[in-house]
């Protein structure tokens, strides 16, 4: 199958989108990019996702692949010629998709508890829950990294696609609500390995401007309290 | 490693747990089960999965593995010599990760759904849905098993015992409040997918037989009803 098969299904400011691409870039897949309309879904996202309707899926040949989760496995999986994205011993690999799991299930809605939090104290109480996530994955990281720079090692890994795909939002939230959810003193590893990731050829390539994406996240933040006024 | 050290901290009546032990039992690993108390957690459970407190948890050697879909996947990734868990093909594999996924995100609340509706039509419409997710089941079926007894053809697999360690609870719902959920019209395919399973050795020596589950469930649906009353 040509790689000229391999399209992928997303909005570009999408974290789990993100972390497909980086996917793809770290195991050298040329892809086209179809930049889907959330507020009118393509006929092709309907039929490729019916049972979410969401992005990102990846189309390989004919065959669709849904849940950013299973699309990075899957392209590890398929794409062996490249380097490993989950861990090769299986314990690795379970706490590798462990921690997956948990950001996704936690940090996520972490953040949305602060995009609706209502006053300082409520703004707080939310920042220093999102913290306590943080101070987990601190130690995640110190047990995952054995001393070396990335969750997966020396080079990045599972963990650190799917943790890494959040931070252009992370930071933006920072910016825009003006806290330190990342640059507080409890996480310092996590400071470190950050910035590293960002450097990775394969992130610079997936991730789009910081600028761009505060700019975003103003905007898109902004309609959904508009959507949502306290009450 | 022997595999006298292997322990699985689990209560007996729970589908997480439930599959884990068919997992173990198809790949012949001798385990010692350690009954864990819900109502006040063992020092162990709360030390082997300190950010959830939950079971199962499979420990091997000195190592904790939490969160059962990740738990059966390392016990294929680690017992190699037994029958393959999950599909060979990457693609099958993702499709297995799939629908496991949409099962408890799905299927489970769906079915509490149902345990919280108050009068007839709330029930029915409760029990609607669910047979909805059973639909989108009974075609997942069909393109998975291709036309062989299980999911995984010819033999169980991921997505079997994912679905069939639910069995159990469903029946008892069936029986406690007098509906049909798989035994409507809607979904053949998995009535007798469901008989097929429940035969297996692997299953029959890991799930509770089905009368003391109902009773159990009976109980417990009775207890939480008390806790929640109806507003």
């Amino acid at each position: 199958m040509a790689e000229s098969e391999v399209k992928l299904l997303g909005v570009w400011a999408s974290p789990f989108v993100i972390r497909t691409r980086i996917a793809l870039n770290l195991k050298n897949v040329n892809y086209a990019f179809l930049q889907d309309n959330m507020a009118a879904k393509s006929e092709l996202l309907l039929k490729s996702n019916p049972v979410y309707k969401k992005v990102p899926v990846l189309i390989h040949g004919d065959k669709p692949i849904c849940e950013s989760l299973i699309i990075v496995q899957y392209i590890d999986d398929i794409w062996t010629s490249g380097p490993s994205i989950l861990p090769s011993h299986p314990y690795d690999r379970a706490t590798a998709r462990f921690w997956a799991a948990f950001l996704d299930d936690k940090w996520y809605p972490a953040t949305r508890v602060i995009d609706d939090a209502e006053g300082e104290e409520a703004k707080k109480a939310a920042v220093d829950q999102a913290v306590e996530i943080l101070v987990l994955l601190e130690e995640a990281f110190k047990k995952c990294s054995r001393g070396k720079p990335f969750f997966g090692g020396d080079q990045i890994g599972y963990l650190d696609i799917v943790f890494g795909s959040f931070l252009g939002w992370l930071r933006a939230r920072e910016t825009i609500y003006d806290i330190k959810l990342l640059r507080q003193a409890k996480t310092p590893d996590l400071v470190k390995w950050a910035e590293k990731f960002l450097q990775h050829p394969a992130v610079i390539g997936a991730m789009p401007e910081q600028e761009k994406v505060t700019e975003f996240a103003r905007v898109i933040l902004a309609r959904m309290k508009a959507a949502n006024p306290p009450k």
